[in-house]
């Protein structure tokens, strides 16, 4: 390790992934873009999918192509699946992820009568906590709240002293969205299980991002999305996962047409599709679905291990840099040191970090913002370089030094 | 009236909408489209947005983007408003039909507490009634199925048999999705509303082809589609209404962070949006939205008065040859004769429907079947032709003259 911009380009130059950088428009050279755990890099191959999509599939060939379209939100849902460790039948790419998670917790709430208590914490998601907030109050149900710390992550301890004979559900985020802390899956889906409970896992911040191995942790259920790591675009499709030992039994609440076995007979009684269709609700986006395809696809290429593997030196070397240029300048690393216990961004508390965001913003380093006092680098490893992490640790250096009496 | 194609012609001559069919990307000189009220047509100005949405707004603005990106929904929504006779500020596009519906009939069975039955038709679209089954059987509510003549529609009178002091909602299509019957807006709101219930229609039929007056007629609530006569492409998302009187009183159950007042501060517990963000759950389709700006917006250049003119004379053009060529076939005209009580579609009734369809479908003409045995064509003011209503006309006469025997 040097601070040296050298030995940034030196980490470029022999880093194996670095050819996937073209496969991405990113047309900007002045532009160093680290909020990819907000919003991804748009693929190539997905412009091109995009114009057979609209021009051939819709365009030219209309209403037939739902002959293959109908086949669509399984078959990405089996690629997503290839990314979290899931066997394929039981990922289906669908509405979005606010809505998964109520279809999902509502059947996970049906599925364990004579329980009611919903366990999250208080750090969770914004959409995670009201969508359990809103089922707890329309169930009559006890929403738990952990009190987690927000650098740290959820600790499988706290989870233990939480659950009891009354829970119904477990319902965390794998990845945490402010400082990037990465939970213990397995060990924390143990815990819920042997309290009886089912546990619900958010892979919004860790799909693509960190290995998952949903059917390895035995999980029950997930949900994430795909415009971060997936690169899948603004608003695409969210997926979600039902383990096939619970496929059959749970029944989700928003009973539509394509979740209906033999959905054109137009029967007259709702009868649930097998398989994950059933977790469908009405008429799914195609052109989002196509591009949530595109995009797993083009992370299953590059392999989630080398990805996994880039993103751990990436975060390290900014947390190195950090500690050179940025702490003594009052910012505290927010996220776990540790490597295995964070994923691909590294947050930082400042009390100036929403100017701080915007600063960096005017000198063309794009990061992101996040209550009350942080800010965030995200890091991807098939469109960010080293010298991206040095240049922009270099200009926030630069523009907080002159800040430092003025806070 | 002639039976011969040069009267067709003058028709094409004389449309003062034919020059919107050049407004969109229909490339096969050879297609006979009849089925825009499944998908409707590409708008080249989509493509050229789309263009814009992937290329410069998210490929290379990338998440800056969602500055002006979060306003897209009411903006799309004022825009679809325009068609359907709502005032500003109480349509958002937003997730799908099945789910918008879920989420208004829930908030209207919260508004009528005390009352428990919800009043549909048997001849609703499946996911309306599989929608209104789920939230019966969540909520402990009671479904009333109007037994309603296929070919009729609903009329008002089986609606006011039906509702009662213990009606809290009344569900139904305006234009009928297998006769094209066209619903009595106002007398049947003016009915539900008299006996307490709050009254929920659905578009997706209606919006785009038919005038609809929903501020007018006061109605309650509303949901559509937008890929059909509104162009926006296979799965775009739909759209919610929600009166103004209602607007600030209603609460949906599926609490995301778009629907959160100030979703940006992330607070602690959930306190739902003003105006109709309220109605939208997660994260919405950003290129989807635009599309559905897009084609509402040429619809508005087109004027829904001359759509609805030509529409009514499509329509009745088609009768009249099918009067003449294809109910001495065997074909049975399964949609209101009286222009006034139908919407953009015509329907027949034939043993061999789908095989009709099949047919007609090898032949360059694409239609759609309906079960038991129906098949429908949709006649889009924009995009069809009179010469295309006389040329699959006599395709389908050709077609089943020598089948009459084989049936």
């Amino acid at each position: 390790m040097s601070l040296d911009r050298a030995y940034a380009e030196k980490l470029d130059a022999t880093d194996p992934l670095a050819g996937f950088r073209e496969r991405f428009l990113l047309e900007d050279p002045a532009l160093i873009y680290l909020n990819g755990n907000s919003l991804g890099a748009l693929p190539r191959a997905t412009l091109r999918r995009m114009e057979a999509v609209f021009r051939e599939e819709w365009g030219t060939a209309l209403a037939r192509s739902w002959d293959h379209w109908v086949d669509l939100p399984a078959q990405a849902g089996d690629v997503v699946g290839g990314l979290v460790g899931a066997a394929p039948g039981q990922v289906i790419v669908t509405d979005n992820t606010t809505v998964n998670l109520y279809k999902l917790a509502s059947a996970a709430l049906g599925a364990r009568p004579g329980r009611h208590v919903i366990v999250t914490d208080h750090d969770n998601f914004p959409s995670d906590r009201y969508v359990m907030a809103g089922l707890a109050a329309q169930r009559g149900a006890e929403l738990r709240m952990l009190s987690t710390d927000i650098d740290e992550g959820v600790r499988p301890d706290l989870v233990r002293d939480a659950v009891d004979e009354d829970t119904a559900l477990v319902s965390l985020s794998h990845v945490a969205y402010r400082s990037g802390a990465l939970a213990d899956m397995a060990g924390i889906t143990g815990i819920a299980q042997a309290a009886g409970a089912l546990m619900l896992w958010d892979l919004c911040h860790s799909a693509g991002s960190v290995p998952v191995d949903l059917d390895g942790c035995d999980v029950d259920l997930a949900v994430g999305c795909t415009y971060k790591y997936l690169n899948a675009g603004p608003g695409a499709p969210a997926f979600a996962y039902v383990s096939a030992r619970l496929r059959e039994v749970l029944q989700q609440p928003i009973w539509g047409w394509f979740s209906q076995r033999d959905m054109f007979a137009m029967g007259p009684r709702y009868d649930p599709a097998p398989g994950m269709a059933k977790f469908m609700t009405g008429t799914p986006s195609i052109p989002g679905t196509a591009a949530v395809e595109e995009g797993a696809r083009l992370l299953l290429e590059a392999g989630i291990e080398p990805m996994r593997a880039k993103s751990v030196r990436l975060t390290t070397y900014l947390i190195e840099l950090a500690d050179a240029w940025l702490v003594p300048l009052g910012c505290a690393i927010a996220t776990p040191r540790e490597a295995s216990r964070r994923g691909g961004h590294v947050s930082f508390r400042h009390a100036e970090a929403e100017r701080i965001v915007a600063r960096l913003a005017e000198a063309g380093v794009i990061t992101d913002y996040r209550t009350p006092d942080r800010f965030r680098f995200g890091l991807s490893p098939l469109t960010t370089r080293f010298t991206d992490v040095w240049d922009a640790a270099g200009t926030a250096r630069d523009l907080i030094a002159p800040d430092a009496g003025h806070g």
